[in-house]
């Protein structure tokens, strides 16, 4: 269990591992075997260890199936394993990615255990095409174990609302919100444990009344509790997450486990992943509108919103992708460069 | 909002819908059309009402397609509607029900509003063959509503786990349980009220200093603070749904949505409904070693758990199937009736 | 049953649908009800009637479920119905489309009966999420109906994957390939019945020998007979289906129905389609690569396919799409317009 | 390519793979490596080796992911393997089997390479819940290849469909049935490849026409032709294919594909393999009339069909399933036994 001082959002981040858990992943890295599959040694490299996100969370590569080749040796339905030319296989993933030829991608998977906020796992699970298995609350008890944002990411998040109010969390607000947050977590937690009365052995903790069932207590814990699971996918739908949940409009908390995920994906497929930033991380996605308008800017004709039939809002998204400010008086019209 | 008052577990379900709300609806329900679309008029009755679970919970049906025809209907790419003689469209149900023949209910669509407990909600989002658009706590502000369990469940689901140690809840501790709850509850929604620092419009309250993100806020919640979504499945994966969540082993909280479901079933679907009773809430599901044990007891030959191999658990549960209790000395066998 | 004629493709499309079929759907078109579900008149007009595709297929729509105020009712898990300005809903539905938004489109659905060729069908099943009920061949008889591809289809799509070599087949060479398709058609369809040898009522037809079964017979039959399906699909995945398959790289045969889907979509949901169209149809994606040269473009600044690390095609495919030829001796290199 | 003489039913299946073939399958079998992941050596034994079935298939392993132990490992989200203990492995499998807790099993992956004729694909392919990458017809050319049933086959799933009238194909009558379908299988294909029009290395074969395009002239190809597919699922899907695709009541020819993948399951996850023969296979699913009914007999109380509310065909199955032939005159009655 972490203590208290371990919940200090300006500590390094501990994976929220224990003594005994270190132990058995350091047991089940320490056995390796022969196989004739698809191996990965960057991956293997990291295989079982917690990467540390938030203050307390992680995620672990459990395992893993397919790899860069897998992909073209599904698309060819080949007999062997992906060509032996690796330019080739970079040019036919990229195809594929270009072309939104997904299944491919489906033919690698990828099974993680993960540890995060309650109100994370809440935004994750929207993501339906894969395999769960969390920790139960209804039959185990829950460890004494939430998340503080830090200081700069409580006023981060808050200007980014408040956009042209011009105020920010001083860092002494940040202090007393994180104070509060953890405040009321100490406290829920306690009342949680006195609601439930067992001991770690699960016995009856005070003789004088019983305690009330697990699956009731837990709804005393708040919502920045840590929970965990085992989530397992394939590459499309791993790569489907990451462009959605590694987007800068994503919450900071579903990111930060986003961008060591992508981390992941590069040591597990870097081909794919070299097209999944080309075509989907830092693509772009235009209307038949936007795409109107480029082209007559092209054609160095003048082009506003309303001749293309674009909203303000799209216009300036518009604008923000093709690297143009929006010039002069009339904030929606885009002249041709000088 | 519902009041302080409100809260009460012993007052009577409110289905937690203002006035402005109960306007809506009324609107909503006032309005009807012409159609050619297969219409059930039981399930018309009580479309877009909010039936209510729980002390402030609901669950509505906003819309419907199909009916039990339209699974006749699919089953034999037919032209026309289901058949016209009743008696040939049960038949042919239950021999889908009994066959797993699973396609011809999918054809069968129901889409709900449902406002429920978090800690519920994350339960009931394990059925991934859904469709889900849930209230977001990251763009709007949540309600102050929270689910407190009347002092009869704690009791009961507290006995439950405890079997054989012969104390559960008194009242007085019940209620002292629902106490802290409650305590809990408010004090958590007062803190995430102060660190909004919002009016209803959306305004910042107090000048003297911005408040944090809605997505941040929301972590200080806990789990019984009430959510809704809208929530859309076919007749299939409904029965699924049910069959798992109106289980004896269910917990209470989701097990009293899935019975005001399996009403809702009876009104929409009343053939599916009664093949589903029969063969899956009714029927068992006996292994290879379990009908061994029967057939040789049907054969007047003894037998015990041991001589098929079953565990002492199993065997338990296989006795308690058929009617028979263990009898005498050795609990795990089973002899001949006399 | 259609005769001999029919199947001449120079026919008009006859729906392939008989007598007593469409009386069964006459019938089924003139009973109506009364319902508080949201309806659509334009798409009820249309309901249960054949819409003709290829030779002898068809696509009626059968149900369907909301409408384009139904996913802003979703969006927002409001109480009522969608809002009542219409202006305000079209914004919101093309918000929800540009940023993938994808849940609340999943909140209506539609279901369709299909008459389509078995190498048709083969392509479209390959979209997993959707529900279907498929005449079975295992336990019934097919009939003999299949598809013949018009001479113009034969040679256009013949001249598509030769490109370059300047020649298309004539007239002549088109009937030819018509004429061997058919005969071979009809003579797998032949001995097919002959196999069975049974009458329409299930007898045995001649007595000298058994038939054998239909389950084994039906593997005699070619990939241009018409097969046929209910096919339920949501809102979100009928879009996903008709980007991929109302696509110009898309095979002629499924476009066809493509498009038909896409008229139907438009009678459903005009603003899902208009946003659909803008946003999807009519919409580019454009890779990291793509945007850099774009921007080079805007500024005057000459870019080629090699300076941003772009391949020949993938450049080729970017100016088409913003309307650049390459010019000059250098295919690869675009110079700002003059 | 296989020969003609390949084709004969009554030789040996030979898993139509060429020897080409062959060699890249050696060559994928001799390269290992070192992994930390979970490995199966019974599995590895026959890692990539094409498994025949039919006269010209096969089911070919191609990749792998977890074993038993990776089921307990997720049923308790451990931070190592699952546990030691053999015993206590095999009584939770046995326990998530029997209760329906699937999420453990799709924690477990495979990837098959399968080679099946088009008609058992397309049963195949009912089963949603399972990546699918296909050999293009619109892009490749089809190998002439197709399956042809052997006479006893051909001779069993007649009487079947016929129980009754006694009369079953005699080994001529099959021999004609077969050489009826190969003479048809030979001349489509003589058509497909006259359509085409090219040689094995895609240039025009006859100068003096075109051929037309390969997504066309497929559909001249019967449905007994070969197709090739890269198929992966989760170990509870692949049980539930099994469940449906190993009875007794599904056609010979995909049952041949399911008694190979469960022996391959046997391989992989034996503990898995047994409880799902005990639970699944061998297990049975009994209504809640039907379990009446059996209470009825253990109390030595006489009952029957109309009794209990079951129809005479539901009686006979239940009656099959105890081990009771029905007595005497009235058909659906059951007495005690004596």
């Amino acid at each position: 269990m972490t203590t208290m001082e371990a919940h200090d959002p300006a500590t390094t981040p501990d994976g929220g591992v224990t003594d005994a858990q270190r132990a058995e992943i350091a047991e089940a890295r320490a056995q390796t075997a022969q196989t004739r599959r698809a191996t990965v040694p960057a991956l293997e490299e990291v295989l079982y260890e917690p990467l540390p996100v938030l203050d307390h969370g992680f995620v672990r590569v459990v395992d893993y199936m397919g790899d860069d080749a897998a992909i073209v040796q599904a698309a060819r339905v080949s007999y062997g394993r992906g060509t032996k030319r690796q330019r080739d296989d970079q040019g036919l993933i990229n195809y594929l990615m270009r072309n939104w030829h997904t299944s491919p991608f489906e033919m690698c998977e990828i099974k993680l255990h993960v540890k995060l906020p309650i109100f994370v796992a809440r935004q994750w699970i929207r993501h339906r095409t894969a395999n769960v298995n969390e920790y139960s609350a209804r039959y185990s008890i829950m460890d004494n174990e939430f998340y503080i944002p830090r200081s700069e990411h409580i006023a981060a998040q808050s200007s980014v609302n408040r956009q042209g109010r011009g105020d920010t969390l001083t860092e002494a607000e940040a202090r007393r919100v994180q104070e509060l947050l953890r405040e009321d977590a100490e406290r829920s937690y306690a009342h949680y444990d006195e609601l439930l009365n067992e001991t770690p052995e699960g016995d009856q903790r005070d003789p004088a009344y019983p305690g009330i069932a697990r699956e009731l207590a837990r709804m005393n814990l708040s919502l920045n509790f840590y929970t965990q699971w085992y989530w397992k996918t394939d590459l499309h739908n791993l790569m489907h997450f990451l462009r959605l949940r590694a987007d800068a409009h994503a919450q900071y908390e579903i990111r930060a486990y986003a961008d060591v995920m992508t981390d992941i994906l590069e040591r597990w497929t870097p081909m794919a992943h070299r097209a999944f930033v080309d075509y989907r991380l830092g693509g772009a996605q235009i209307s038949a509108k936007g795409m109107e308008a480029v082209r007559r800017l092209l054609r160095n004709e003048p082009v506003n919103a309303k001749a293309v039939g674009m909203s303000p809002s799209e216009w300036r998204e518009l604008m923000a992708l093709i690297g143009r400010g929006t010039t002069g008086g009339a904030a929606d019209t885009a002249t041709p460069a000088e």
